[in-house]
């Protein structure tokens, strides 16, 4: 793989704050300058592994991949509009897998941690909420584990998800070239303006709905159209849309173009961004895919997107480029400017 | 596979307080009464899956299985003499795989969620250890996640991990027969003591230390030497030896008769539970690794496990019988007496 171009990385505080963990370059800071230091990388050559940073890991067994991805999920709060913590964790985990290639999960692992005193109606819902996404995703739980914490030493609930499977090739972050198209499959910032609206009581907080969704369906129709035509794939969680353009641009090598009129931003959600001040660019997504697809494959993948309920608004957001290698421009229609990478302290405990 | 016979368990409370995280009874009964309810297991009919309640899961792939654990680690305090937070998640989760016959593992996930304050040398510090006990395994970090909670959401730091790996043949914790030897690998109760001596500031602190291990290269000696004789393998974490072979004994349809004389314990470890008024057969262990053997490979067995530096004071304990089938007898060298099967409430977060 090509030696990706990226800026330095900022140091690590002496105290770890909110950004940390929030998607942006303070948390790639923590990841990338401690704790994927020094991990041997599994013997495959095309394996991907912790320092590739992508959405999961990929060990090469035979001619195919097995598919490994994690994610803790702490959602504040628990229950929102369009969906709650056990149906996040189950749609973060398959989403992560769908987009390095695996769209038919084995199945997850579920561990969660309560707080001392959480009702069991609660935990009987959220167990419901759980069935019904991996139901809805194809999949189901494997193995589980579960820890009690003392009151006051958490807040509700902590899940976290593992899931498993398998990929006839890791799609990565990493494999655009110059000239391809960069597509997202449905508008933006549904999530994470959801998550805001309820926690900070904006008015316009019934209009806002999260966008949690299992995409595996949704992404298969794209490989099968595509195929190896597709080549890079993330879903733009924390950090939004903005956090994976400049993953992309970064380790693929290449510039990021995109237009700011063919963002796809619902009216509520354009509302509500503006009250607070938020680009919906950064804001989190739980039922989206960015994809970037060789031109002549293009109008195939955009059209099989819109064939599926998940993606009826898929468009097209810009193309990648040989020039500014490693960053993002928007094109404003009134002329260019750079997209900043998200620092990330601005939207705590989004998933 | 033989239905279990299984006592009814408690109905579960209202407001779900310590116990059910603590490995007895009381999880048993949110674990069986609620999360594993509806979740369909995988295609294979020898798949041990949610269902099972095993140690993790195992899934057919051709002529082996893929093995599958989680555990969420919340110990407190989350350095303790023997260990940390960080080598107790690796070694959890590479003992899972171990007593599931997967020795060799693929690679582990590692999702950390840290409370907001956290001191960056003490992740370091944790990532070292994390480093360290990876290699000590023989394993590797695939893929992580990171969150950060609010000062005073969480107290300190939670570690997730997943395994990976392949097993020849999932080894259950139901395949006892009447006739069995019950065999432990080492002393028992020392990382649940060295916890509680700790937490409660015991003028015997300086004697404990938790035995924190992986015990994956054990289990291999071990299987080398019995195979298929080898009939149930489980590691002894909360709720100690009495849970396991409770769960063996349930499990497996058959009755378990210890000697009380013959369970290894450290002087140390005994005065420090007879202060606090435990019985070192309930208090968690974490390098540790009960088995069944066919009578006929016991000595085999039991002579692997000695020449092992993690299994020198490997032990038989008992038989499996074939009657009060489910139950765990004590025989006291006085007279026999039922072991009852831990309730749960007694040492919170103690992994």
């Amino acid at each position: 793989m090509s030696t990706p171009r990226r800026p330095p990385l900022p140091r690590i505080d002496e105290r770890i704050t909110m950004k940390y963990g929030a998607g942006g370059r303070a948390m790639r800071a923590l990841i990338e300058g401690l704790f994927a230091q020094g991990f041997p990388a599994t013997p495959g050559p095309d394996d991907v592994t912790l320092s590739a940073l992508d959405d999961g890991a990929a060990v090469r067994v035979g001619d195919r991949w097995l598919v490994v991805t994690t994610d803790s999920h702490v959602v504040k709060p628990w229950v929102f509009p369009g969906g709650d913590i056990a149906r996040l964790a189950v749609c973060g985990t398959v989403n992560d897998l769908a987009v390095m290639g695996a769209t038919d999960p084995v199945g997850l692992t579920c561990a969660v941690v309560i707080e001392e005193g959480f009702a069991r109606t609660d935990l009987e819902a959220l167990h419901a909420s759980l069935r019904a996404a991996c139901e809805e995703a194809g999949t189901t739980v494997l193995t589980g584990d579960t820890k009690v914490m003392g009151r006051g030493e958490l807040d509700g609930i902590v899940f976290n998800t593992c899931g498993i499977g398998w990929a006839s090739r890791p799609v990565t972050d990493r494999g655009l070239r110059p000239g391809d198209v960069l597509m997202v499959s449905g508008t933006i910032g549904d999530h994470g303006m959801a998550i805001m609206a309820v926690r900070h009581k904006l008015a316009l907080e019934g209009d806002l709905r999260s966008d949690v969704a299992p995409v595996n369906g949704l992404v298969r129709r794209a490989l099968e159209a595509g195929g190896t035509a597709i080549s890079a794939m993330k879903d733009p969680t924390r950090g939004g849309v903005a956090a994976v353009l400049h993953e992309m641009a970064q380790k693929s090598g290449v510039g990021v173009l995109i237009r700011e009129s063919s963002l796809p931003v619902r009216p509520a959600v354009r509302a509500a961004a503006e009250l607070v001040g938020l680009d919906p660019l950064v804001v989190a997504n739980e039922g989206k895919v960015v994809l970037g697809v060789r031109p002549e494959a293009a109008d195939a993948v955009l059209a099989a997107l819109r064939a599926h309920p998940l993606g009826r608004d898929a468009t097209t957001i810009g193309t990648a480029t040989d020039d500014r290698i490693g960053s993002v421009v928007m094109d404003t229609g009134f002329g260019r400017r750079l997209v900043a990478e998200p620092e990330g302290e601005l939207l705590p405990r989004i998933c």
